[in-house]
């Protein structure tokens, strides 16, 4: 998460118990912000959603280094303890940058999934859904070859699921034959045509490689065991995330001390009643108020 | 499409030869320029699309309208004779402004659609499908209104569909169940049920108020005859567009004089290739190579 040894004086400034600074693009952080409350319940956490800039997916690296550096820094001078990169592609280009220019630990979504995947792949490759700029960024290729350099990578862009999540089209024909579709590049067509089993299970896990992934995470699974088998794991990089915090925040000495649960502030950048309407479906619980927020300009 | 008579300057400055410069934030207006070859074989077009900055429908009014000026200038420095703005976002809030500040006849899309659309409903509602953004700014029923004061406009924001159509997928059981559920507004849920024939009509015809929308022409018409019943018609924006400037350039005497297909040239503000890629799909036609421009910045 950090790699020098930094976080006594995040300690010594901010205290244990300053909230967790989370933020994304838009609205898809907020299944990070899910898992981090499920598996850390006593953390406050303070969300930025920019959603006046998303998506970023379509920017250049120095635009979307800019972008993250001005939402780090509005969680920084908020006094957060540590900063969570729940987008796919500020985690992929922006993490050293922030890291350099904040004196925080800093975290993104994909090196926890790819560790994971990794892990629950065995010998097979990793499926890897997300969106087509995380794809196409080779982002989680790399980061597998960071833990194994002989597991490879299938990527499936599925942009449809994004849409769908927003619509709030979650259950039902539509998704799960989107998610089939899509899921056919992992599992060979015999299986997706209907003509019987599978001939063989092409990857050996499947990465939830995109935010808003989670919100379809029981479909994906019950789809990736009817086509592709039993025994083919579904990593999410939300709860993956999540558990690598926990893990960090226990090794420094960081865990919040209180015992009541923790808070949840929302900010945005556009737009707060619309973020309201559907944020909840993300965030898997009732929102509390958003609040609109102006980035200093860089 | 232009209020003043100033078009004998335009034609002494560029001759009617001169191409029709198209633009719209990205892909989704090469539908229209694919009815106006249709329409008008013989006419050059430049097409610009603005896909570094797409999509407009998040951004202000003001960043709409800047944006939409140096689209604008940027077609007017190539020569041509008139623009037509194929993309809603613009049509909807920027019209004014180019004709103010563009010596040159500017049209739209939402008004050829509105005026079709309120012929074709007779005394029933108007049923919009588009995105969000053209949905919730209501431009459609400020347009409708414009002709008929007696109309009701019923809006669906469709964005699955343009999602689809980025994707390709076109046909099938993904878009044909994604369609249905769209309509059912506009019929009540009976039908789509699947409980028997239609109790009412609730609309007498359906715009496609989204430039992505004509690639799902056929499979619109089908569902609607199939759950609104015979007689429905479904008003395509960019065909309308297209008779619209037919018209306005016969009447001003500004049809290309010379007989041999017209040329088309595509320009692009980010990534040719993938542009080039997809761009068949929408145009309907081969591609030719894309250019890459850098907008001046206004």
């Amino acid at each position: 998460m950090i790699p020098d040894d930094s976080t006594a004086s995040v300690i010594a400034r901010v205290g244990v118990d300053a909230p967790l600074g989370v933020f994304d693009s838009g609205l898809g952080g907020l299944t990070v912000v899910r898992a981090l409350r499920e598996r850390l319940p006593s953390e406050d956490i303070i969300y930025l959603g920019d959603n006046a800039r998303v998506p970023y997916g379509t920017r250049s690296p120095e635009t979307i280094i800019r972008y993250a550096l001005g939402c780090s820094k509005e969680l920084a001078g908020r006094g957060v303890k540590a900063i969570v990169v729940a987008c796919n592609t500020v985690s992929a280009v922006a993490l050293d940058r922030l890291r350099a220019e904040l004196d925080l630990p800093v975290t993104g979504v994909i090196i926890p999934g790819a560790r994971a995947a990794t892990r629950a792949a065995g010998e097979a490759p990793v499926g890897v859904l997300g969106t087509l700029g995380t794809i196409t960024s080779g982002a989680y290729t790399r980061a597998v070859a960071s833990f194994s350099s002989r597991t490879e990578v299938l990527g499936q862009a599925a942009p449809l699921l994004v849409a769908l999540a927003e619509e709030g089209w979650t259950e039902g024909d539509v998704p799960r034959l989107v998610v089939r579709q899509y899921l056919a590049s992992f599992f060979g067509p015999e299986v997706v045509e209907g003509f019987g089993l599978p001939r063989e299970s092409r990857v050996g896990c499947v990465v939830l490689g995109c935010t808003h992934f989670p919100l379809f995470r029981d479909l994906i699974e019950r789809e990736v065991r009817d086509i592709g088998g039993r025994g083919i794991p579904v990593v999410d990089s939300a709860r993956e995330t999540a558990n690598d915090v926990e893990a960090f925040l226990t090794s420094r000495g960081m865990r919040a001390e209180r015992r009541q649960p923790g808070s949840l502030q929302l900010l945005v950048t556009d737009k707060p009643r619309s973020f309201e309407a559907v944020a909840s479906r993300f965030l898997g619980a009732d929102v509390p108020a958003v609040e609109l927020v102006d980035l200093k300009p860089e």
